[in-house]
């Protein structure tokens, strides 16, 4: 097993002016590649203090991942101490100076003497390219590990890793052939998603390790095969998750990166139909998710921010009537709002939300977290109650994911 | 100067499964109190790495605060350790075992054995209670550092910090007396701010320091004040703040904790005047920021999600022809949806917003990032145009932003 130690170097991320989010991504992707992390350590912009982290990795790691501490101001210390420390010296690297004036050059910005001394490198070390920005990362194989520099701008960092590092360190770590497969399901919680697939999961051949990943109202599966041939690995986990789907695929939404939202509008354009929706407790979230991916205006049509009844009555034609015997937080109300919005869009769809996000607000009959949300379609109006009870964020949060998987299973 | 390490101790962090924030905040806070991290690690469930770290941070700390590894269940090691460790044994502690037999009781659950093993407590330690859950915290004065282990479950952590351990803190190394004040800017990016306020800054007192901590659309200003007399030090502060209101009065909005969007529901609410809004592209993200405060339906009525034409038209009384001529964003378009959803809901104000927000749909004239707003009012209606061109989610949070700053920069 290789070994890992992540170290981040930087004053704003020791005092906690910003927040480390870099170690947790490199450990997930060395996880991936089979490469064990053991220790995550996080160092200021001092001599003393990164000398002495290198020094404590050594018996203790096989690779070591340096973030941080690129930049080209003086407070940057990493590539000199770098070179210090392998008794190497900082020389001009042709590939990494055109690189830089390149970088200047396309937009239109003069290359400072300041600028050029990021083309400075290590002697000792291989040049890995920074597609992203004006530090490039190094290589080193010293002292019985391996050291990996990179900028710590996040989007720099991970186009390296992807692009470059991952790559070389399976090579040269000769790491075992890992296949992934992230499964996505919504609506069933992990204590009742892991009882109904136990016998599944008890199952799986000794090379398939199975993993929870849960979120608010979603939970990752991940399966991981270990072994020597990727194609037949391949195949062994889509057996897998073929059986699984015979269990759980009602829950299922979708694989890797995909996102519900994203899901459920592929689906909508997919079919050439379109959803609206009308909006109490949700407030514009909704509406937000459906517009935060990119070309949700071939689907996605608008709607109504139905906060007070009176846009309530007055846009959706919620009857009076129903507000004043049941309430807005009421299966009639929902009914009448979701097919008002569809009504008035003519869109295929429309989706509604009423409840009580709180924290005030809530009775004994609707406590806090009691929301109705409907969905109105050409054939019918479904209604589903749903008793939440968390915080406000987290109830606006979870009526959001039930409403797109209402219209998931609607249309899938 | 007090120096602090930071250890998070579990696989869960190591491996990349969840996010560490806890770090950060604790660094925040220490910093506040004039304490100085000078090391952060974080390693597994595992004795060997535990201890070692506990070896490593003598002679370079004077003060170690452990999370997490406090559970019921026997991957929770630190406990035993921290026994182990200081050469102490684990005692059932009367207090604790109150208190967690108090937390299952009022919960209408039994005690579990496995539940009384958490009122166990090295007995060398000072018991630190932790009112949000069932594993306490613990201090300890050995081999001349503060330790203090705390469960890594963030709300828990925190509750405990804020209430036991930063008062604690600073009685024992009697740490100067600090005072903070955090002043919020918006409508002014971190450099033009820098600049407008240098002779303001070139002229604090020695005593008095400035800190920049932005984020998205916002600049935070901390001025911190060291000293020993805590009423004179607010007295000190007072007047920067007021020397920095004159120069940049109109980009602050508030203080300390507030919120932009609940800075101005407090304004709308204290002079009850009520606020809609017609959003385009930013479909839903403003009405969501709106709705996020808890009581803000006192002055958000609701409003329009404008995503296609015929809505603008239909609803909001776009008219056809402006569409035609000058298109969806275009000043045009934005003063007529402002107008129409005030009309429409009957409130006071109305917001609208209508641009690009990418990454497709950008034209040479109206690239991506070209977004309109507009503030309708009972006098008059107020346009902007803003020329943003970052990612579709910083376009949109960031039109967001301009709208709130609109909205109160008008009712202020």
């Amino acid at each position: 097993m290789v070994r890992a130690e992540i170290i981040t170097i930087g004053d704003e991320i020791l005092y906690g002016q910003i927040l480390d989010t870099n170690t947790q991504w490199i450990s997930q992707e060395l996880d991936k590649l089979g490469i064990k992390t053991v220790r995550k350590s996080s160092v200021g912009d001092a001599r003393e203090a990164i000398v002495g982290i290198f020094d404590e990795t050594q018996g203790r790691a096989d690779l070591v991942i340096i973030t941080g501490g690129l930049g080209p101001t003086k407070d940057d210390l990493t590539k000199k101490i770098l070179a210090d420390y392998f008794g190497s010296e900082l020389v001009l690297h042709p590939q990494a100076l055109e690189d830089v004036t390149e970088f200047f050059k396309i937009r239109g910005r003069e290359l400072t003497e300041i600028n050029r001394s990021q083309a400075f490198l290590p002697a000792n070390c291989t040049f890995i390219r920074n597609a992203q920005g004006t530090a490039p990362a190094m290589w080193f194989d010293e002292k019985g590990i391996i050291w990996i520099s990179m900028p710590g701008v996040p989007f720099e960092m991970k186009a390296i890793m992807e692009k470059e590092i991952l790559p070389k360190l399976a090579g040269h770590f000769n790491t075992p052939t890992i296949v992934h497969r992230v499964i996505k399901t919504v609506g069933i919680g992990e204590s009742y998603l892991s009882v109904l697939i136990e016998d599944w999961e008890n199952n799986l051949p000794e090379h398939i390790k199975l993993a929870y990943l849960p979120s608010l109202g979603l939970v990752k599966l991940r399966l991981t095969g270990f072994g020597n041939d990727e194609i037949q690995l391949k195949k062994d986990i889509a057996i897998c998750e073929t059986s699984l789907k015979k269990i759980a695929g009602e829950y299922i939404f979708g694989y890797e990166n995909d996102e519900l939202e994203s899901v459920v509008g592929e689906l909508l354009r997919n079919k050439n139909e379109t959803i609206s929706v009308a909006e109490s407790c949700t407030g514009g979230f909704l509406g937000h998710k459906f517009t935060s991916i990119a070309g949700s205006s071939d689907y996605f049509v608008g709607g109504v921010l139905a906060y007070s009844n009176e846009i309530k009555c007055n846009l959706l034609g919620v009857e009076s009537e129903i507000l004043k015997n049941f309430g807005a937080v009421s299966e009639e109300c929902i009914r009448q709002m979701a097919d008002g919005v569809r009504k008035m869009t003519g869109s295929t769809y429309g989706l509604a939300t009423s409840g009580i996000a709180g924290p005030g607000g809530g009775t004994e009959d609707k406590p806090v977290g009691t929301v109705w949300i409907a969905l109105s379609g050409p054939n019918d109006t479904i209604t589903q109650k749903l008793t939440l009870g968390g915080s406000r964020k987290h109830n606006i949060e979870l009526s959001t994911i039930a409403c797109l998987n209402l219209l998931r299973k609607k249309i899938q």
